[in-house]
């Protein structure tokens, strides 16, 4: 019996009475501000059904959400986009804490962009409960909020040992939180890791699930990790806690991007089997493969050491890391026994160590692996080298040519899934965003209104074009559209403004400026004025700014006129600046120091400073600041070089203010009458190089390491110091 | 000739054409994102006029404002309302830095609300520019971001000596600001403090317009403030910059407000005569008459010496504070000379000195001056007492029934400004706001949703009585209103929630609690829960929230859970616990110290805690913060009374922490095996009392001056102190 329902009132009577067998069909359209529950007894034959009247017909908005009770209840066809739940999740399977699902499913349903405004409230977009529950051909992409994207629920004992099935869904791109809780995939919570969760997460494609350090973080027993496909994801599948997970047949293709990992392992009796790995980059915890240490006699939520795991015919090639006995400290010094480390083909890319040992690896046993190529540390300086080409088969893998090497490596018949194996026909795969500069050229004849007006009509990719002139604004521009704005080669554009921000960035903001002025003398005399800012609003998704040949003057209006300043809650996937000037800046260039309260969290992932000139910047260039104990994230990276600093820093006491950074590198610049460089290491393991550098009038740089007992960990290479100018 | 127009391309041809004469007539209607530009020459005779086609009926909102340049442009009938103006000002009387207007007027317009959502994000609501310009008859009320609600600007040659004339309007209430910037009229900048503005302020009503310490800054010469009333208007007119001032005829009403001031004079040749003033209770530089000392030799934008100034036949009655050489110190330390001061009657209230004299007065020339009651200084001890019935008169002024004083104080034939006399007649002006409990009492049957949907409903003043039983919450409630909430007497209520935040206040919104028990248990453990909250949207407008017979217990989740949180740019009039009880917070009760920046923001202006019970709270009770020193405002003010505190502060180290508060007083707590109290002075002469509390097994407070260079001031009073419970 199918019941066609148009409005919430109906729907309320269906569901009040429906019964196994029953299928409820929602009315193709809008349905705003819908809280969907459904629960009954169905049957294995008779279900109770929920769907869509076509598929992909019915559109949630708004503050909408569904729970699922009862058993054998089947939901498909829907969509949940425009809006973000109210509650803690989007799709639950339970109803309440009395009626958890069972033998049921969600099917062929989209969340898109589902996301609650504020970045740093969390939800669950999917919390699966109960038992024998199954999530399959869904499409979820574009979680911009912290929290997981799909939990598996251990908290009640009814929910453990569950049989639960994730297959066929496409996890699209989650853009980078930018501190914990961006996992794309969890299954229990430390709480509870003591338990078995008895698992499936099957043929499921990650793309670009690049929320933080961990993808997938198996948090219980008894999983199957089998026959997924990784796609440029930075971070990794980590066997966190739990015993005996076989994680089998996944493929990872990081394709170069920057952190992109493999499986880490952790626990007793891990099976990791059959991997492929092409192309990751990711080091430390985010190696291709990473083997931890152990805490002696941890606790199940802690660290327990690494007892029989089986690693066996895995291939990880073109890749920059393994590690083994990763982590290893004072704390961490039990190192992985009873493993059999076997038939591995690898074959390592880069400058450092491919094969990294951190701890004793006799508890390891080696056996018929084959090294192509890569630097191996001592420990393992004797693994076997191998030399083949390789050859890309059918499958898309890369195989060795020698046939000495058939039952090294994954199988010669590994099945690879396809995007169009998973996620739903009906509803696209998100592409490639869109790159500065890459839609629609805009020229804007002289005038502020005409700049304004093309401005507001901007789309993503946009570039406008401005005439010679000067341009006078008298208001904030706001940019929520990856948009590019150019002077043009004819004659000088400049662009002045009369309120205390330029533009501000909003969700989905991106601003590149090239070739022109921005002049901040008609300014007014606010407390905190910038060029370019974010919204006080909340701003989902990342930013990205880019400043190519411009000239920034006269913001000095006030005493803190800042370039760029990141507020709270936001983040810049990259902020570039290159070959341009900057003179008489009361502030900041780039204040990306808002998350102040050492929750982990930062205002900018990649900051690139090059070939550019600073003179008289009272507030310094750049303050970066990551604090707090926080390890799931990579960022910040900041690189400044060939760039000239004269007269910054008076204000601040810093030319650059870099707090918590994990990446550092400066190099070929000139600082001179400058106040010093002023470096605080945090957690990890930051690498920080200054080289060739020269300091004229300006003090040695200031190194701070918070934690780490030892001297700072920077290397300086050909800095040269000089007291007085001319010397 | 009158040309009725429909839409915004119409009027743009209209006004391209418009001539001498002609009227623009805007359809009655909504016109959104209208940004109004009327320019023209036109003739004393023959002005071009701008005007609604029913006055009232054109409402502007969105982005919308108005520009007039050239001369002899008339606009009426508008309001403004429902949006904010994109640009730095609403109405403005240029057209741009080239076209300022001139002989023009704006009458019979309304700006209700039409405020920035930011409240940090400065903006004039009206700019006066040009020469001889009108602007009357007017209604402004609501502005909640920073920014004078009306400056005349002096800022080129062209808007100096200007003529113009401000008359007739109705200023309505604006909220406290909580930092700089809240003033409602201002003339001139100290830029340029030393031009002459002759303006004419008349006849104006100032109604709570309490936006911070001045009303009115006259920051140039030559002003004539003459004939207006102010109600309930917390600060005071000032003659800030600029000689040769008139004030005159001026009526202040404070009605016991807190804070409630009159007129400061600075500066040379002012003459303040014939006001009256009454109920005044402002202090310092609110004082309801405030002579300051100078700086010697200061330029005209620094604090220029008060000489010839003329003090003649006001009345200052009922009123709290005169202070003659304020602000004495080593810098300001030219007192007042060739002043006269005559006829002036005076009655003092309260316990403090009623004429407090700061500096030498030898250069004050008292004549027949008479003094009803009140303490006086002894430099100023021989001032004539009288003693006189005080009758009210027709004019509703209190005057002597004592002929004999009849030619003191204020003239008999007095008129007094009525609020029929000014604004607009259509438009009516705002009465009290809704009181917590004032409005419908709706009583919610049992269960969430119950809740959930009574809280969605409720408008200012509703009062929900919620049945006895436990309500399970699963999501953030929105607070938009002011809304009561109370359990019943009939058994116990609780609410438990199941997000990081039960209550979320946004822009309008205001929250009493009574007579429930709130459980933290069933609280996530994210990275900072919250009870109330405010929203990370902007919040404008002043927040209240009440906790009265509350029991909030189990906020141990996580380790900052906080009852109250007050994040950046959000500001409370009131907080108040009374007989409430809290206990297992790891967080803060109050938490009311994001404004971190040291702009002089702050986040509660009013913080009062009475008979409350405060066991194992680990951050403390209250955290409230005002750094910076800026002095443009009154608050914080905070009483701790009648409460005990056992376990308090072991996170944070405090058991309260008060920095920068202006007003103390912390009496009768008992503080048991709690952190110490840290209070912190900044600027300003804060008042601080501790007195008949008990501290056992605790710490002294620990009190610091950042500025004052003596020992803390503070007051301590029959206090207790024991090591060890028991004792
Ligand atoms: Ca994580
Ligand atoms: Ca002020």
């Amino acid at each position: 019996q199918d019941i066609l329902v148009s409005t919430q009132a109906q729907y309320e009577r269906a569901a009040d009475e429906v019964e196994a067998g029953n299928t409820i069909v929602l009315a193709d359209g809008e349905w705003r501000d819908f809280e969907i529950v459904i629960t009954g007894e169905g049957r294995a034959d008779a279900p109770i059904t929920l769907r869509a009247q076509t598929p992909g017909g019915v559109i949630l908005t708004g503050q909408s959400n569904l729970r699922i009770g009862g058993e054998h209840v089947v939901v498909s066809g829907l969509v949940f986009r425009d809006g973000y739940s109210p509650t803690g999740e989007v799709i639950s399977f339970r109803r309440d804490s009395d009626d958890l699902a069972r033998n049921s499913r969600v099917t062929e349903t989209v969340i898109d962009g589902f996301s609650k405004p504020n970045r740093t409230e969390t939800d669950y977009w999917v919390g699966i409960y109960g038992q024998n529950n199954r999530f399959d051909h869904n499409h979820l992409s574009g979680k911009t909020n912290a929290g997981v994207t799909l939990a598996v629920r251990l908290n009640t004992e009814e929910s453990r040992e569950n049989d639960h099935r994730i297959d066929h869904n496409y996890f699209g791109p989650r853009p980078n939180l930018g501190s914990n809780g961006g996992e794309t995939l969890r299954i229990g919570t430390s709480h509870y890791a003591q338990f078995a969760s008895n698992t499936t997460v099957e043929n499921n494609v990650f793309d670009r699930t690049s929320g933080e350090v961990e993808i997938i973080s198996s948090k219980s027993g008894g999983n199957t990790l089998r026959g997924n496909l990784f796609l440029r994801s930075r971070g990794g599948l980590t066997l966190r806690h739990g015993d005996g997970n076989l994680v089998e047949g996944n493929v990872f293709l990081g394709q170069g991007v920057d952190h992109t990992g493999g499986i880490r392992v952790i626990n007793q009796r891990q099976t990791v089997r059959g991997n492929y790995m092409e192309g990751l980059r990711g080091t430390g915890f985010a190696s291709a493969l990473t083997v931890m240490n152990g805490v002696p006699n941890s606790p199940a939520n802690r660290y327990v050491q690494v007892v029989d795991a089986e690693i066996e015919r895995n291939t990880i090639i073109d890749s920059t890391r393994i590690t083994l006995g990763a982590g290893a400290d004072e704390e961490r010094s039990a190192a992985p026994v009873d493993t059999s480390f076997a038939s591995n083909l690898m074959s390592g890319q880069g400058e450092g160590p491919f094969i990294r040992v951190d701890a004793d690896v006799s508890g390891i046993d080696f056996a018929n692996n084959a090294v192509l190529s890569g630097v191996l540390d001592d420990a393992v300086a004797d693994l076997p080298r191998a030399d083949s080409e390789m050859v890309r088969a059918a499958n898309g893998l890369l195989y060795p040519t020698d046939t000495a090497l058939a039952d090294i490596g994954v199988p010669r018949d590994m099945r690879v899934l396809q995007l169009s194996d998973v996620g739903i026909d009906w509803y696209p795969k998100p592409g490639e965003p869109a790159e500065f500069g890459s839609g629609q050229r805009i020229v804007v004849g002289e005038g502020a209104s005409a700049l304004l007006a093309a401005m507001a009509g901007a789309q993503d990719g946009d570039q406008i074009v401005l005439s010679p002139g000067t341009y006078e604004i008298d208001r904030t521009i706001p940019v929520a559209a990856r948009v590019a704005v150019s002077g043009s080669p004819d004659g000088e554009t400049v662009i002045t403004f009369a309120r205390p921000t330029l533009f501000e960035l909003q969700t989905g903001g991106g601003l590149r400026l090239s070739d022109l002025t921005i002049d901040g003398a008609a300014a007014p005399d606010s407390s905190a004025n910038a060029v370019i800012r974010t919204s006080t609003m909340p701003v989902s998704g990342n930013l990205a700014i880019e400043m190519d040949g411009v000239t920034v003057r006269n913001l000095d209006v006030n005493s803190d006129f800042d370039v760029i300043y990141f507020g709270a809650s936001t983040l810049a996937d990259s902020v570039r600046i290159i070959d341009s000037t900057f003179t008489d800046i009361s502030g900041t260039v780039v204040s990306a120091a808002s998350e102040a309260d050492d929750q982990g969290r930062y205002n900018v992932e990649y900051l690139d400073i090059e070939g550019s000139q600073f003179r008289n910047v009272r507030g310094g260039v750049a303050d970066v600041y990551r604090g707090g104990r926080d390890e799931s994230t990579f960022g910040p990276h900041v690189g400044i070089t060939g760039s000239s600093f004269v007269d910054v820093g008076e204000g601040s006491g810093a030319s650059l203010t870099l707090h918590g950074v994990q990446r550092t590198e400066i190099a070929r610049n000139r600082f001179e009458s400058s106040a010093p460089i002023a470096i605080t290491h945090t957690v990890g393991v930051p690498v920080t190089a200054l080289s060739n550098n020269d300091f004229v009038a300006t003090p040695e740089p200031l190194l701070t390491e918070m934690n780490y007992p030892g001297e700072p960990r920077v290397e300086m290479v050909d800095n040269t110091y000089a007291a007085e100018v001319g010397q």
